[in-house]
Order: structure tokens, then sequence, then C-alpha cells
């Protein structure tokens, strides 16, 4: 019984990979449930006795993919909680948060939501608050714990999350989404990453004064 | 003669705001030479004489747009020059931009481009340079003014201006582009055009010394 249930889940992780792959190839349009099949060596039944129909397929593409995006912010995140330098701390989550962004299958996936978002909204609408918003959520909670060690100096920590993301990566980000060249290297992501910390920092960092409280303390 | 050339250009201004609305209306694959004619009230040679093909016409959608921002942001750092007051120079800069940039029109024109960047990376990148690399250069240029009379604390007017547009746009941008959903409201963009201004100035603004010095220069 077991063994069963571990192949049909095994088989639908697999279909789901090959779907992901064929969504973002061919695009929503040219994808067909016979390409999946192929792609993951899998029968035609078996894709649509997961996923039912091509709509509910990128769904499920596209909740599969905010789940790994919001299981790596977590991760860095609670690493960062031990981090007693916010520079430190700061510079690590700017490095990996670019990086997991900026690898060309997420740029893809983010292609194929932008392209298809006035078509299916329900599925945009359900990346834009489980991966988007649930990443910035993350952050802020990150945020409010420095914030609570007076390291960082905000009393809006979702805001200040936003314009931490916003200041690493709109400059990559819409590179990528306009030249379709994904091929930044990891020095240029470095760059971003060195810019958005110290100009965070600037704004939201501590003051002289509370680094002296907090040192003290 | 004149009056020749005046209806000629009269024509192509007119094929291209019908091309303009029938690319956004159907998207690149949908949208038909014979649609455009009929949109603009012209005939179909009159489309292929000024355009030649498909793909010319949508660079030229592009161009047209990249310029009307342009000319937009010129406007906007020329009138903030005068300003004696950073704060209220950014804050009008800030709405402006952002109530420009989140206009519907422009919202899809931005997903057009994103979803076609793979197939037709020339008008992407084209878009890029003289769209939205231009605008952060002419900010920038702005921005080295108000650092010239030490108003501003930068070394990197770039890297300025891309953080001022990131902190500003980020979320209204993804949201829109993510959800389809271009309904922000002047209020809710005001608050993001304020937030970003006062998390700019936190940054980037002067220290409380350099404004002692710049008052009393």
């Amino acid at each position: 019984m077991e063994a069963v249930s571990e192949n049909g889940s095994d088989r639908k992780r697999k279909a789901l990979l090959a779907a992901t792959e064929v969504f973002l190839d061919k695009g929503y349009d040219c994808a067909s449930m016979d390409d999946v099949a192929a792609k993951g060596a899998v029968s035609k039944p078996t894709v649509y006795k997961y996923f039912s129909n091509k709509e509910r397929l990128f769904a499920e593409i596209v909740r599969a993919t905010t789940c790994e995006m919001d299981d790596l912010v977590c991760l860095v995140a609670e690493s960062m909680a031990g981090k007693t330098s916010i520079e430190s701390g700061l510079s690590v989550l700017a490095r990996r948060f670019i990086s997991a962004l900026m690898q060309p299958r997420i740029l893809r996936l983010r292609r194929l939501l932008i392209t298809n978002a006035e078509r299916f909204p329900d599925i945009g609408r359900s990346w834009y608050e489980q991966g988007f918003e649930r990443v910035l959520a993350t952050l802020a909670m990150s945020f409010q714990g420095f914030a609570d060690r007076r390291v960082l100096n905000l009393n809006d920590p979702l805001l200040a999350a936003n314009h931490f993301v916003g200041m690493l990566l709109w400059v990559p980000m819409n590179k990528a989404m306009f030249t379709g060249d994904y091929s930044s290297s990891r020095e240029e992501l470095e760059l971003f990453a060195v810019a958005a910390v110290r100009a965070f920092l600037a704004g939201y960092g501590p003051t002289s004064r509370s680094i002296a409280r907090s040192t003290q303390a």
C-alpha cells in the first residue's frame, strides 16, 4: 500500500516537472498534455488523472514554485536570525535571494505568468499572494526581529522589505524581462546585492547613537 | 506639397495609434494588418507603406512609447530643477512618474513586450535601452544636480535613480503584471510615492550637518 502511494506521488512529481519544462519551453498555448506525457515518460491518462486539464496543470506548476520560493526565503530568514551583524545577515540574504530569483527557470516562469495574467487572473493572483507577497512578509518578519534588537530602524517592516527587494531587483529583473537575456553573471548580481544592502542600511540602519546603545546593551 | 506631407504624417500617426490599440487588445500573434487598417480607417496598403510588416509595426509602437516616456521624464526633471526643496521636488517626481507608468496602456504595452521578448529580443532590448535605461539616466542627471547643490548625498547618481524607482514601483508594478488588475487608485499610488520619497531621503538625503551647510551657503 505504501509502495503504491509512493509510486503515485513519484509519478505525479515526475509529470509536474515535465509539465514545467514543457510550459516554459512552449508557452501555455502551444504546450499539450501529449507533450507533457512524452517529456515525463508517463501515460497521458496519468497526466489527466493528476491534473484534469491544462489550466489546472498550469496552476499546479505555479503552486509548486511558490512553495519552493517560500521555503528558500524561510531558510535564509532563519539563517539570518542567528547573525549578530545586520550587514553580514543582509548580505547573505541579498545574495541568495537575487541568485534564486534570477535563475533562468524562475525568470521564464515569471514571463509565463505575466503573459497569461489577463487570461488566467486567478493563477496570477495566486502567485502574487502566495509567492510574491508571502516572500515579502517572511522578509518583513525577519526585519522586525532586527528592529526588536535595535539594529534596524523601522516602524513598517513590510514596507522596508518591499524597499529592500525593489532596490535589489528592479534593474536586473527588468533587464531579464525586456531583453530575454538571462545570463547575468554572479559578479553582476553581487554588485546589485552590495549596493542594495548599502542603501538599505543607509536608510533603515541604526544611527550611530543607536549602534552605541545596542553595543552597550 | 506641404499639405500632402502633413496628410501623410497624419495618416501614419493615425495608423500607429490604431495599431497600438490592436496590439494591446489582441497580442502580437492575433493582431493583423487588416485589423490595424480597419481600426485606423486607413487602407491596408497605407499600413504596409508606412510599416512594411508586423514586426516593424511592433517596433514602431514601442519606439513611439519610449519617446513619450522620455519626454515626460525630461519635463518632470526640468520642473524639479527649479525646486528649492528636495522633498517637494522628489514628491512631484514620484507622483507623476508612478501615475504615468501605472497607466493601463503602459502596463499593457509592458506585458506585450515581456510576452514577446524571447521572440523579438531586439525590440525588447530597444525598449530596455531607449526607454527603461534612458529614464533612469534622466533621473540620475537630475539627482546629480541636487547632489551638486548638496541636498542629496550620493556618489553614484545612476544607482540612486535605480533605487528610487525600485522602491517606488516594485510592488505596484508586480501586482499589475501578475494579477492583470490595473485599477490602482490615485490614493494607493500616492502611498507608494510618499513611502519611496521618505526612504530615499533617509538613505540619500542630506545629513543634518549638510542641510545646515547648504542653508548657510
